[in-house]
């Protein structure tokens, strides 16, 4: 029988789940491809051991054992973070293996260069479990929508910042107390800032921007907003307003400059992405043919990894055994036509907004806040005030109409620079229907 | 520069949106592919002259044309119906031609001979566009979830249906009137049968199943009833229920036996299938690898259509200039492993049950039907009895536990032939948590 055999740098949680799935579904696979998909060699250097039903593959402490296993097809990363893992990445590259990562903060930072490596080398790279974990998203946009121009992407792309709004949302319970609850509960990180700042979900949204344009997209590329200032007087006022507040990531194609932004933003109830909760993750294209698609799907975990890792392994192997290597180009488009991005600076966004202004109880704030908003052009659908307690801040939540970020960035500069306001005003944005 | 030929039999609204796709994407799918493609040759009885952008085309009245035409590399039916279509798709196949269509009825009726003689012939079969129109659902079974058993398929697999149950639960409109309306905006078919009676969606579920399982399951396994006895009121108890009545295609793999089944269904809230709106279809599948991922976008319609066959197109292209024909088996599963479904019969189904009877309304008729109930151990969890108007019969609403479907019928049957109920009793499956 045929065989793909595959190397595995890194025997972590997601590390063991591939190794999982592939025991588990060996009879399939083979049903499916006429191949047994076996995984030869492993290095890690924390562990001694590897589970009975790895028995016939070696452990390894040295990655470099992995590379110069002339049997070995397939090189799949699991440590996560930069290096070395771009170093192992590009090791394999060179020695013309075919590579797999999960990796998306490495992609999103080092992608050009790897992607590069592999061209230059002949060889393929996997990311399917990069974004959306188990959700065959980078399939579905480079095969299934192959013929669309991508007109918006927008998506929930982290799983904990999801379930700490969505906990918030459901029990009134403050950000700091979710966060403490998932962290007990395994779901966030004991440093949870790439996923609560947005910077997970802005690795994502680089990696899915570049396959749906065809532009070299970067994390730097994208601005990015957290959820840490969110309160549950935000979300009682989004429900309010018919919303639910989501951390998204929102790209909009203007053809010459597209937008790259992460940011919590209040989604209408009305919108799929406002009824996606807990750990899910949602990825929302509109397409110009196609019109408007939603992958959902478990963003994260062993088990969800390692499904898509191995539809990875399986779409590499069936290109090893037809001698098709590089059938679908790993960016969607040729490598000579893939550009450079022009992204929309955030001061040219606009969209209707909502502030939270937390100022003293004083007699003509309210004037002095309005007249800044209306120097700026900035115009007021609704006002509500409202104090918790006296002798405290009185909270006053305006809901903009459509506004420009960079004059809403000037009022607020000078809002938050009033003697009556002690703590900066929170800014949400609001996704309109037509987005 | 390379090209792929291909040969168009049909030209009505989805023919015509396949051609303006390939026109407008038609340099985009050269950066993604390295080779253009292009449609030769359109075969219609019904058309004079193509549109402007295929002046290069041949337009030819015989579909033999199309087959004998050397040149042609992928011929695509979209003329519908059982016949003539199939006779031209076993024709193109035979003559060496890759085909791709979107027609479920045929598929689901006449697969097995289809998908046998295209292996005999060493062509390859594209039909994403058979099921949930624009989304790449079956890529995401057949490649994205290789590594999953699927454990479970649920759907909304018919936009006519979906839209009139939406507009029913929206504005409370009858039946008759929101399928009037639907025919007169273009939403439902002058013959609205297959939607309404589930049999379009039965088509879709046995295509579904045959490549998520690997076994021929045909439109005759399917059991199938549809939504034209759902009345307003039963849509305000599930309201009541916490829930909202979907046409649903269920199949749930039991191991030796698979359900198969289509009925509208009283879904929780909760569920991301009760949120589905409008003329949109989702797809929810359960793998034992990746949990629970769900896909949903435009189910029909000319340009989702197009999208969908040219994906097609251009997997087989690939396919073609990579020599690697038949690189992922068309059912999924290789020929020879796949085999013959044993469907579960319905009667062996338990579920929770929504029951509408309508009673003359007299002493003792909850009596009489609670009795019945009970003497086939069907345990009632809650019972209303609403009356519209006086001297008119009352509705007895009842919630059951979980039931079998076997001592429900018998049960249905004995209640139907009271002397007191004047027209049988509307029956509706409740959709479980664990579902």
């Amino acid at each position: 029988m045929n065989e793909i055999r595959v190397g595995l740098i890194g025997f972590g949680t997601v590390g063991s789940g591939l190794a999982q799935t592939l025991h588990e579904q060996k009879d399939r696979l083979i049903r499916r491809t006429g191949a047994a998909v076996t995984l030869t060699r492993v290095a890690d250097i924390n562990i001694d051991k590897l589970p009975e039903h790895l028995n016939s593959a070696v452990l390894s402490r040295d990655a470099a054992d992995i590379f110069n296993d002339p049997d070995i097809d397939i090189v799949v990363e699991l440590i996560g973070g930069i290096e070395p893992a771009k170093t192992f990445l590009l090791e394999a590259i060179r020695h013309k293996k075919h590579v797999i990562t999960a990796n998306k903060a490495l992609l999103s930072i080092h992608g050009r260069e790897i992607f590069e490596a592999a061209v230059a080398n002949g060889v393929e790279v996997g990311f399917e479990a990069s974004v959306g974990g188990g959700i065959p998203v980078i399939k579905s946009l480079k095969e299934g929508l192959v013929a669309n121009r991508i007109m918006s992407i927008m998506g929930i792309m982290n799983g904990t910042a999801n379930y700490i709004l969505t906990q918030m949302t459901d029990h009134g319970t403050p950000f700091a107390e979710v966060l403490k609850e998932a962290q007990e509960l395994g779901f966030a990180e004991a440093d949870p800032t790439y996923d609560i700042e947005g910077i997970d979900t802005a690795h994502k949204l680089a990696i899915l921007m570049t396959i749906a344009y065809g532009k070299h997209v970067q994390l730097s590329d994208i601005n990015t907003e957290g959820i840490s200032r969110i309160e549950p007087i935000d979300i009682e006022f989004a429900k309010e307003f018919g919303c639910r507040i989501k951390l998204l990531a929102i790209s909009q194609n203007h053809g010459e400059h597209v937008e790259a932004r992460v940011h919590p933003t209040m989604v209408p109830c009305s919108h799929m992405l406002a009824n996606i909760n807990g750990a899910y993750n949602a990825i929302h294209f509109n397409g110009d043919t196609v019109g408007n698609v939603l992958l959902y799907g478990p963003g994260a975990g062993k088990m969800p990894t390692g499904s898509a890792v191995v539809a990875d392994v399986v779409d590499i192997g069936r290109n090893i055994l037809n001698q098709s290597i590089n059938r679908v180009p790993a960016l969607s488009y040729l490598p000579e036509h893939i550009g450079t991005p022009s992204i929309t600076p955030m001061s040219e966004l606009t969209c209707p907004y909502y502030f939270r202004i937390s100022a003293a109880d004083q007699p003509g704030v309210l004037s002095a806040i309005s007249g800044i908003f209306a120097r700026h052009d900035i115009s007021i659908k609704s006002v509500i005030q409202k104090s918790r307690h006296a002798d405290e801040p009185v909270n006053i939540v305006i809901h903009s109409h459509e506004a420009s970020e960079a004059a809403v960035e000037l009022a607020l500069t000078e809002i938050n620079a009033l003697e009556v306001c002690a703590v900066p005003a929170v800014k949400i944005r609001i996704l309109t229907s037509d987005d």
